[in-house]
């Protein structure tokens, strides 16, 4: 609820005459507010010559209430789940967590908050070293600043039309700009079991498992687009041999919900294109500012694969057995997430008869993840077609948090009819 | 196994110079054989023009053994299931078969066979009543033959390049054929159970949701193929406005697991495409010969939607309760089936760089479906990409029942880790 009421406030701020150069029209202050609030990043004007400077700290104060906001409240979904697990829940959610009681939870809330001024702040200093000679100083701060907040919370929102193309190989940029959405991307759970235990070993289940499914996911698109992409004249090929593996490195990992870009993202191939949309479906950490349905789950569903292949009765991975109602909660937020993303991309398909089918099912994937990556064709949209992004963008940002939230409720037993089995597959 | 040793032999036999006119290449009787046994229907030679007339015969036989031995094979699989199941279980799947004891097995597959042979030539005399005056007496009492068989298993092999066309709107084929593939695809503990009780209301829930899913889906996609394709000069557009709702009604329920085709497969709009691709992956009734998810699947998944969106705690249709276990066994099909297909697909893409891509996953999910229609790239494809769709066929085949097989085996809890809950979505 708040959500809409934020995106609501955002659009009419964005309509006013200051926010822009030469006025937007309603449709399009309230998409940018939306894309904004859900840290979607996908545009259909262009945030550095379109927005003024109000407008620009607009979008970023939208984003940072969007962002950090829907830290917060995961921080309250979760707690809430830890209340109603029922006693071995609660302490499994409590020793996710590290929390001792529901009174930390302000604590918790603060941590957050200054964590993510923290690194926002470093992050802005590291790229100021780079912008700050290249454009002025007060220019390249506000430049290191915004793309340091966009990146930490995972927003996509550049001020340049070509996103962060002009410094494709640039190593310090490449570094910080991914460090920022990375780390933005493990969510607050895994900060903070990282934050008490130093050590790998020591950290929970949930974190491991998200880290070695960031990395697993991170190397192993890194090969396959170098593989790819390596002398496609479009994106790699142009660059000089040595920039190469930086920008395929950041392609690699801007799909898991980040959404700026280094190449052009409509140049890429199919394979790598298709490759995109999975790493786009699947999304960074849970309780953090991605969207998709999360690392955390795509390695349950590995483990739960392996497991079954290997006829072992349950999931296990770093001497610790996954629960089985979790192998299931996990399948069940793929198939809903795949339903509605499969039926706005259809919507989508339908409303925009000219358009390539490959674009919009990109373009689809990309909303929903709130990734914001685009093949080029946000702007060229129908407003019914805007309007099934919107719906995207917000089932995407919300849909697999209340669900989870819902399934995790302890179900109330009040069966009048009685059970039976119905055969599948 | 047996199937692995059918398709060997089937291959072997449309090798030798006697089947074909010109004899095969080895991996084009590979192919065709694998296509047979697997009731899928695509296929890189022309069945009427390049195989003899004893190769039509092994193609036939091959179908035959492939669909009807499936289906007994289907039958073993559920009475070891129901041994397994528990008591409780037993007795369910004892009520959802209505058999009384494993003894009773032989009777079954009597019963199976019996129906198929009584609806296979009632198929042939009806339609001979239009083939024979076309083509004279043999050729088409063949013609009907072939045509009946091929139709009841759902094998979708035809004796024209271009399928049923001739016959887009004739009304007696078009039943005939939809018949023999709705009912061949309604699976055979259903047929059983429609044998026993004549009323609707006294079936058990497994046929009440695949015999009501069956209906939603037909005239769900009837309604939105005429939508689509009414005006549309390359499929509908092209045929009298009377004829138009048969070729449509043709087009709507073949994609699920039949694969004959009346119109022009690659004429039809994009979202026509995308239904039918949907379609494919759903597929038709468990225990039958179509492979996808099944219409059962769906619907649980349907029926789980609509609960967990009203807040219930677990799906109900027909004044009974669908078991938790049942949507969650159904959410793994889904999951894992998705991630065959689309292995499966991404690697077409990537060995087939010249083709369409919505060409290519078409392709992928009408081979992992068994459905056989294609949008006329199947001759096209190099080596790799004929062994992705025999492999595709294969695992499409077997898989989903494997899978069901295994899920219901009772897990032996021999954990030794303890058990960490992760947070998925
Ligand atoms: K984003
Ligand atoms: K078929």
């Amino acid at each position: 609820m708040s959500f809409l009421v934020l995106i609501a406030l955002g659009a009419l701020l964005l309509w006013l005459p200051i926010s822009s150069h030469g006025g937007l029209a309603f449709s399009e202050a309230l998409f940018t507010a939306c894309s904004a609030v859900t840290v979607t990043g996908l545009v259909v004007v262009d945030t550095g010559s379109a927005l003024t400077l109000f407008g620009q700290i607009v979008v970023l104060v939208l984003i940072h209430l969007g962002g950090l906001g829907l830290m917060t409240f995961a921080a309250l979904t979760v707690m809430a789940l830890g209340v109603r697990f029922g006693l071995r829940g609660q302490h499994l959610v409590r020793e996710a967590m590290n929390q001792t009681s529901p009174g930390d939870m302000l604590t918790l809330v603060r941590q957050v908050a200054l964590l993510a001024f923290t690194l926002e702040a470093l992050g802005t200093v590291l790229m100021a070293v780079v912008w700050v000679p290249e454009m002025g100083f007060w220019e390249g701060l506000w430049f290191s600043f915004f793309h340091a907040v966009s990146a930490f919370n995972n927003a996509g929102f550049g001020l340049r039309a070509d996103s962060l193309s002009a410094w494709a190989g640039h190593p310090l940029i490449n570094l910080v700009i991914t460090a920022l959405f990375i780390v933005g991307g493990l969510g607050f759970t895994v900060l903070m079991d990282l934050r008490r235990h130093r050590r790998f070993s020591a950290l929970n289940l949930h974190s491991k498992l998200t880290l070695s499914g960031t990395a697993i996911l991170a190397l192993g698109a890194w090969l396959l687009i170098m593989l790819f992409e390596w002398q496609n004249p479009h994106t790699l090929g142009s660059l000089p041999t040595g920039e190469r593996p930086w920008a395929a490195w950041f392609t690699a990992v801007t799909p898991r919900t980040a959404g700026f870009n280094t190449v052009d993202t409509a140049g890429l191939i199919v394979p790598s294109t298709l490759l995109i949309i999975l790493l786009m479906f699947i999304g960074a950490g849970s309780n953090s500012t991605a969207s998709g349905i999360k690392v955390s789950t795509f390695m349950v569903i590995l483990l739960a694969t392996r497991s079954f292949l290997l006829g072992r009765p349950q999931p296990s991975a770093f001497r610790r057995t996954v629960a089985l109602d979790v192998v299931f909660r996990a399948n069940s937020v793929v198939v809903l997430s795949l339903m509605m993303v499969l039926l706005g991309t259809f919507l989508l398909v339908v409303f925009e008869p000219r358009l390539q089918l490959l674009d919009l099912v990109f373009e689809g994937f990309s909303a929903f993840g709130t990734v914001g990556l685009s093949r080029g064709i946000t702007g060229e949209l129908s407003l019914p077609g805007q309007m099934v992004l919107m719906v995207l963008m917000f089932t995407g940002r919300i849909g697999p948090l209340a669900l989870a939230f819902s399934l995790a409720r302890p179900r109330r037993r009040r069966v009048r009819y009685v059970e039976e089995l119905v055969q599948v597959g």
